[in-house]
Formats: structure tokens, sequence, C-alpha cells
């Protein structure tokens, strides 16, 4: 056990919350427990998805599965499924987890807080002896992070069926190695790989519960948050073609400078958000300048639009809105544009009657109940395009996610976990 | 000799500008067997400052400085005089050439072009039985472009005695080598570097012909045109400190978004050089974004300013617009700002008076002087900040340099001479 992450955790927690089965020192514990697995010289975690430490950390998982009395098993992606038999188990199940890999160096909350959650609902129930009407599953999903291949989500999309083989075969791992060659590592082969696929009529819905990695829940002061909806991002990469020059040998007017259109387009990406939807954001955060030369006009800049929306029609109108204004901009410029759309992943609204029945869960709690859109993509976007999905954030302290300094409170943690229980057993007899 | 550019220079040569003891077809000779030195895979020039084939260019030109009865001498940093005794040897000289050191991967033209018409000019004399009033000194000045440290006109700084030894001691070169190993290797020692400075009384003027290395010539159809200054840069690194965050989870209104900031800045800095002068530029030409990461909003955004004009005063006035938006720009932003200046050469403005008579000059040839800044700097800009300078443009086509598609067609290289000798008579007598 990381004991400093115990101690941290335990310090100021206020052992109230510690009733109705749901046991906040058990939660730190196992926190704590899986922080040990991959740890970083700075304190943080290392568990690349398909590394010995992510198989680690399942293996942890899965023995506390299996402590709990829940059917485990392993798809041919790696990912981990504790199942809990209902009173009717010809009903759909209620999915319930997240991942417990990380980037290179990342906290000890993002994705394990999701699995811990989920699986402290199914040990309060045992403490209090309910049964749940229909099946209940925790999973633990693969390689969320995307470090690994640099992609994303690989294990819940490969439950979905989601995934191109191809595409998929010709990746080139981190090391250099193929996909090929990770999976067998990992002990599975590319056929299990392919038959992870489920059939998702087995799945009513899939809750996950994740910190915030944002500052709105600590800036309103909440312990959680309901999530309005996934933004779901589109990727568009601009090249800007102008004409390289000396910077003292060419006069302003007889310039083609990319740079100056890219730095125009920048400023229009900051505005227009706020002309689509109060949840739309749109972010120039890469840029490639060429030569990139102190004393040299450039000749070719790249730069790459990260635009998100909760909703699919706001989303595409910001989108749209970006790439008329870009070409507005070369216009008569003498500069060239050519646009790729190197990334579109349709974005999850969250439907109104699970955010309201979670708003109840919350004011069960005596916790105002705030609404708010995930930016960041989770396990819950893909899955939200084949079955209904809700999501529970829990505060960050200051918003840092993908770092060692990753922090949420224990009274914030296990608050969710009550909320993730009453909301688990009213969805029950949905 | 490099007979492919012979062949493209004589191809269209008109032979009625061979006259007055100028000689097209030798001017077309020695700028191909010069071109034969450092002959890249790409058909442009290899000839590093301090390299062999700088050497082996040098000791080329020597031989005709030999050939043509000069007395030749080469000082401790390589920089090769061949002086021409004229009527009255206690009068000051004349100082005429340029260098023959290129870029990696440069044309043939580019400081040759100095060299080659400044000889030519003494050739022409003898033909004529002319003997100037003044010495004329041909020179080749060492490392102008400074692509062996980064540098820049080492030569022409050396013989200025304007060069800091402890610095420039502590340069290392391209492979690594020490600045002390270079100059050893080369066939000389720090202390005869140290002792190449001249005590500039000797010299009355110095006169530069060079490519354009723009398009200004080239849209007036003319083949030469009067330098009216050099733009001396001032270098402006400017570092902006913003708040990295996720692209999807910070909205619009909380961020603290550096490369916002800076895009704004590279819209300034592209409006305000009008402001000041007809000739004035300012270049963003390099930037780092960091982390750089597309769905990362950026955390610091460096940024080079280059600014030029060839009035310090018009030049320093458009640096402080320059810094006071970019203050206004992160003023109630969030954004921390750094500026450093890295670099801050004063400009040479040409005199009027120089200026006047070069467009006797280039009248009598029955050519429509027109004048012009040059942007870039030349061995002409350090020198001037010692004595009088002037310098004479021939046409680059396509504005094209540091590159083997640099071509300047020999009409237009001996129409410059003409001028420069027509020129160079005027000084003689001033």
């Amino acid at each position: 056990m990381n004991q400093n992450l115990f101690h941290d955790l335990m310090e100021d927690f206020d052992t109230h919350f510690t009733k109705d089965g749901v046991n906040g020192e058990r939660v730190a514990r196992r926190l704590a427990e899986i922080a040990t697995i991959g740890l970083t010289d700075e304190g943080g975690s290392r568990r690349i998805g398909f590394s010995e430490e992510e198989k680690k950390a399942k293996k942890l998982v899965k023995s506390w599965m299996e402590a709990s009395g829940l059917d485990v098993r392993e798809d041919g992606a790696g990912n981990v499924f504790g199942r809990l038999q209902g009173q009717r188990n010809d009903l759909p199940a209620i999915l319930c987890g997240s991942h417990v890999d990380t980037v290179p160096n990342g906290g000890h909350f993002d994705g394990v807080l999701g699995v811990v959650s989920a699986l402290e609902v199914i040990d309060s129930w045992k403490e209090q002896g309910y049964t749940p009407l229909r099946p209940y599953e925790v999973v633990v999903f693969s390689d969320e992070e995307g470090s690994r291949f640099h992609s994303g989500m690989t294990g819940s999309h490969a439950m979905l069926g989601d995934i191109d083989m191809e595409t998929q075969k010709g990746l080139t791992d981190i090391n250099g190695l193929s996909f090929e060659e990770v999976i067998n590592d990992y002990g599975s082969t590319v056929s299990d790989f392919e038959q992870a696929q489920r059939n998702m009529n087995e799945v009513a819905h899939f809750v996950e519960v994740h910190i915030e990695q944002g500052k709105e829940l600590e800036k309103a002061d909440l312990p959680v948050g309901i999530v309005s909806g996934i933004a779901g991002p589109v990727c568009l990469e601009m090249t800007f073609y102008g004409e390289a020059g000396h910077a003292g040998n060419t006069p302003m007017t007889e310039r083609k400078d990319p740079l100056f259109a890219a730095s125009e387009l920048i400023q229009k990406v900051h505005a227009l958000p706020s002309q689509v939807s109060d949840t739309a954001v749109a972010t120039v955060g890469k840029m490639h300048v060429s030569p990139n030369g102190v004393n040299v006009i450039p000749g070719e800049v790249t730069l790459y639009v990260d635009i998100r929306d909760i909703v699919v029609e706001s989303r595409d109108q910001l989108v749209d809105l970006i790439r008329e204004q870009a070409r507005s901009i070369v216009q008569n410029s003498g500069v060239e544009l050519d646009i790729h759309n190197n990334l579109d992943v349709a974005p999850v609204p969250i439907k109104e009657v699970n955010q309201s029945l979670l708003k109840k869960s919350i004011s069960n709690q005596g916790i105002e109940p705030m609404v708010m859109p995930s930016g960041a993509g989770h396990d819950a976007m893909p899955v939200g395009h084949h079955v209904p999905v809700s999501m529970l954030f829990v505060r960050s302290k200051d918003g840092i996610s993908h770092n060692p300094k990753e922090w949420s409170s224990l009274n914030d943690c296990v608050q969710g976990i009550h909320v993730l229980k009453d909301y688990v057993e009213r969805l029950m007899d949905e």
C-alpha cells in the first residue's frame, strides 16, 4: 500500500461519510494499493495500456472482485468484467467502471476512482443484503489513455466492435512494437482481441464516475457534478502556404505571410465558440512554423484546431464557422489553405431522464446538483454511441490531472460513491 | 570552370556591354571558376566560412589579384586585400569588395559578384591605362554568412576591431569545434585574428556590389539600384506565459491562453511598420508553442520579432510601438510577458551625397536610377559604422537567394560593373 497516499486521504476524512455499507477507509486503501503499481519517482503513476503495470493493476482489481463474490472474466482486449447476478438475469445489465491505465506520469485518481467506486457499490450492497433487480457489472477497460499507441479508449472500442482491425494492426507502439507483438506480449492474440466485441443488447446502461479534470466544481464548492454530455472532438488540420522570404528584403505590402493569416484565425478560434453555445470550446494547441528562422518570413504554417461541444449540431456549426473564417482570411491574401479533418467523434449528449435521476441522487445526499459538460473524452463516450450512458464528476483540486499532483479528497470520492449507489439503485428499477 | 554556369551566363549576353575595358566574358569565366569550388549536388555552392572551400576560393581570387599586379595580403582573420597604388598613396584608399563564403547550399552570385566586380574595375583600368588618384583595394571578407558559428560578418568585424574576443573564443562551430581550433585549422591563430584590426583612417570609403536578394528591381525592370541605407535589425524575444489546460475541460472564459495573446501581437507586428516609415519592416518568423499538443491549451509561447529600418529613429520608434502593444495585449489577460532584446545593430544610412553620385553613374549608363533600402545585412553594414559606405544592388531573378537557383543575368552584372567603375572614378576625386 502507498502509505503516503493512504495517510493523505485519511487525514481529513470525515468518518460520517462511512455509512450505508460504503466504507471510506476501504476506498482509501484500494486507491493506495493500486497506487503502488507503476509508482514514478515524482510520486505519480505510470501504467501504460497493455503494460505489465496495467496488467498487475487489473489482477489486483480481479482479486477484489473475486473476494466480493463476482463472476470475473477478461476478454481478448484485456477488458475485465466482474458480474453480480441480479434478481432477473434475463434483463440487460447495468455496467459501471472506468480504467486503471495512466499517462506516463499520471495521478492516482483518473480512471482508478471510477473502478474503485463501482466496486464499493457492490461491497455496500453485500453489507446491506441488497440484491439488485438487474445484473450489475464492474468493468475495467484497457488502454483508455491511449499512451501505448497514441490512440485512446482501445478496450471500450474493442468491446463495441468499433475498431478497424487493419488500421489497428498497422499501429506501432511507443517502443516500436507492432500491435500484434504488444497484444501477444500481453497474453492475448489479435483474433481474441477482435472477439472482444460484445452484444450490447446485454447492457442497459453504462455509468462512469471520473474526476472532473477541471475547476468548475472547485469554483462552485461542490464535491460532485452531473455530466450533461461528453463533447465529441473534431480536429481540423489547417496548413497555410505563403511565400518564404528574407525578413529584411521583403516590403510589408509584398508579403504572403502564412503566419499572419494563421494568427488571424487563432483570434477567431477564440471568439467564435460563444456564438454557437455556452458549452462549445475551440483551441489551437499545436502549430508548426516553417522554416522557423528568426529572419525568414515563414513559408508554411500548420495548426490544429480542436473543436468540441456536447451537442453535435452546435459543434458542427462551430466547425463550419471556423472553416469559413479560415477561407475568408486567406481570400485575396495570396496565401493558400488546405484543411483536413483529422478526427470527428460524435458528441454523446446524456439523456434528460438520466440527468434528472442523477439530480435526485445528488440532492438525496444534501448536495446541490450542478450540471456541466465533459470536454474530455472518456470510455463513456464510445459506449454512449451504443447504449445510454451517465457520468458523475468528482471535484479535482486545482483542476490538475495527468500529473502526479492530481488530487480529489476522500470526502469527495466517498460522497460520489453514495451518489453512484443511489443512482444505480434507481436505474435498476427503470 | 563550371561549364553550365558559364554557358548559361553567356547564352543571352549582349556583347555590346563588353566595352571601356570591362569584359563580360572574363566576368562570366571568373564567376564560373569560383563556382567549381564547393559545388553541391543541387548545383549550388557550399563554401562555409573558414572552410577549405572558402580558402580555395580566396586563393583563386588572390591569383587573379596577382595577375592584375596588385599588392596582395591576407590578415589574421583571413580577409584578403589586393591593393592598387594610386597617384597619391598618402590619401586614404577606396575599398571595394564583398565575400566568397556561402550558406550551406547557396548560389553563385551572393558575395562573389561583389568581389569579381571590384576586380573587373582594375582590369578595365589596366586596359585603359587609367591610374586612380587614391589607392584602390579589392577586399574579400571572411565568413560573411556566419554559417560557421551561427554569427555573421566575422571578417569585416575583425578588420574593424568590433569583436569581443572573450565571446568569440567561447563560440562552437557547426562541427563542435572551438573558435581557436577552427582558426588554427585555417592556418591562423587567435592572436593573429585579433591583430586583423585595421586603422580605418587608411580607408576613405567602402563600396559593395551585391545581388538584391529581393524583387524590387525585377518589378521595376531595372538591372541595378542604389541602396539608400542598410537596415539594422533589432530582435525581440517575447515569451508569453499562460496556463496550460485540457482543450476540452477549460471553458473559453476561464482560459489564460498565451497563443491567443501571441496571435494578437503577430497581427500588430504586421500592421505597425507603415505607421513609422515606408522602409520599416517587422517579422515574426520563429515561434515555439509549449507543450504543443493538439488537445492542450498552450502554457507558454515564445516568438521572435525581427524589426528593421534604415534610419535608427523610425526603427526604434517601431521597436517601442511593438513593445507597448505586447504589454497592452497581456494587460488584464492573466498572461505574463517577458521581453528580451537579443540583437540591436544600428542601421547604416547612406549619405545623400553618395546616393547622388551613384545616381549620376547609373544615369550615365542610360539606366533610370532607383533607390531602395537593404533589409539584409552585408559587410557594408559594420564597415558603415566606421567609414562612409555605398552599395549597389544587381537584380536577382525572382528575388531568390541562399539557394542554388540564385540568378543574375550577365547583362545585369556587367551593367553593374560599368556603374561601379564610373562611381569609383567619381569617388577618387571626392
